[in-house]
């Protein structure tokens, strides 16, 4: 019996607007336990902008908070939320980080991340935090990462094709991600996708990954890769919410 | 006594010009044993370009070959010398590679690259190379790599701060790449100096490296770190130019 059936879904899992309201409560949850006088590091995506909802009603109420934005709609949304924000480079080491992730396994809190194309500075500020939080639904746990979907890996533009080929190497078959919709998936005319850095993604299908730690190792150290969405020993702390109400999990000490 | 005095300069390295002029002999002979045919990767550099000028002499005999670029410099002085060039994304696996180095050590041929700015697309070339060629003079033997200078790192400009403090942790000290003249090393206002890709360098000082392997896979293991100029194993013949001709070193095999 896996995780996931354990917090008690059985019969697979609900639908989408279920999942939404279990992450809300998992982002609210996350959301009390800052402290007062953090800087905080903000993620992308959609579980993260659920958590600057929160966060600013919590401002609204006098928490003091400084946000450091994975991506410029991250940042857009903290202003609008009136956040005050501070650029990672202008912050000394973040108290916290909150962001989503799209696998999480259990114990050891690794992930996979980047499905929305910001992993590079999600990576960096959860890099620069001192306290690594993350928020999902109880679908987003799995027996192995890599379950669900491929590996994002961001690559340098220039010889992407040759990088794919040494990524390949590795035993995945590496698609590079293009801005189409997804009704349009065949559309191998379509721009590639580019990441605020400039940089491309391959989305790098391995199948189950047996040993996370060492491939993720093995796609850094390819010449031409940037990173991968695999997020390996960087969470102290992830909430789940699920049908009957937010588990909290912290790394064990030993991982 | 070291490489560099074996080879016959015991009273220290000669002028600037004798320098050139050992240099061109290599360059000369290197390029005599480009194969007519060849998809060669053409490096970047004053070394590169003398084999630039050797390279479109043998073009004017009727040697066919395309090349590769790693900078625009290389491509505008490529397409001025009349020789066909081809993308690296264009380009199957090349033939060869020829490119100069800081720095080379014996006899593994581990170098370092990357003081003019290039070393990632150099790399990205390199890494798509059959048969990997290096030129220098006799000067540019170390018994330890990172003697002269420090180590070119490549890293993303977003958060390189705390990229940078990441590289200081290893051991080094990390200095920001800046435009600015050699005279002006202190203006410390001067605006970063970007790479093709847009990345910034930092020039990061470890002294004498005894361990260059296992320092290159640190360096390039640490997120916002795009690539360094450790380029290990990645050689497999080096030409030396010196006061008694030109020195040739294959890779032995086991390194």
């Amino acid at each position: 019996m896996n995780e996931r059936e354990q917090i008690g879904t059985p019969g697979g899992m609900p639908g989408a607007e279920t999942l939404t309201e279990w992450k809300r409560l998992a982002a609210r949850t996350a959301v009390a336990a800052v402290p007062d006088g953090a800087v905080l590091g903000l993620g992308s995506g959609s579980t993260a902008e659920m958590m600057l909802a929160e966060l600013a009603e919590r401002v609204r109420q006098g928490l003091r908070v400084t946000g450091v934005p994975t991506s410029e709609r991250t940042r857009a949304l903290a202003v609008s939320a009136q956040l005050p924000i501070v650029e990672l480079d202008a912050a000394p080491t973040l108290t916290m980080s909150i962001d989503g992730a799209d696998e999480v396994l259990l114990p050891a809190l690794h992930l996979v991340k980047g499905r929305g194309g910001a992993l590079l500075r999600e990576k960096l500020v959860a890099s620069s935090s001192a306290f690594r939080v993350i928020i999902v639904d109880a679908s987003k746990l799995v027996p192995s990462l890599a379950t669900h979907a491929p590996i994002p890996v961001e690559v340098i533009p220039f010889g992407w094709r040759h990088t794919a080929a040494r990524l390949a190497a590795l035993g995945c078959q590496p698609a590079l991600r293009r801005i189409a919709s997804a009704t349009d998936a065949d559309n191998q005319d379509a721009a590639p996708f580019t990441t605020d850095g400039g940089n491309y993604v391959l989305d790098c299908a391995f199948g189950p990954l047996a040993q996370p730690d060492m491939i993720a190792q093995q796609i850094k150290a390819i010449t031409g890769v940037v990173d991968s969405g695999l997020f390996i020993g960087m969470t102290e702390r992830v909430y789940v919410g699920a049908a009957d109400g937010v588990h909290v999990y912290d790394r064990p000490a030993a991982t």
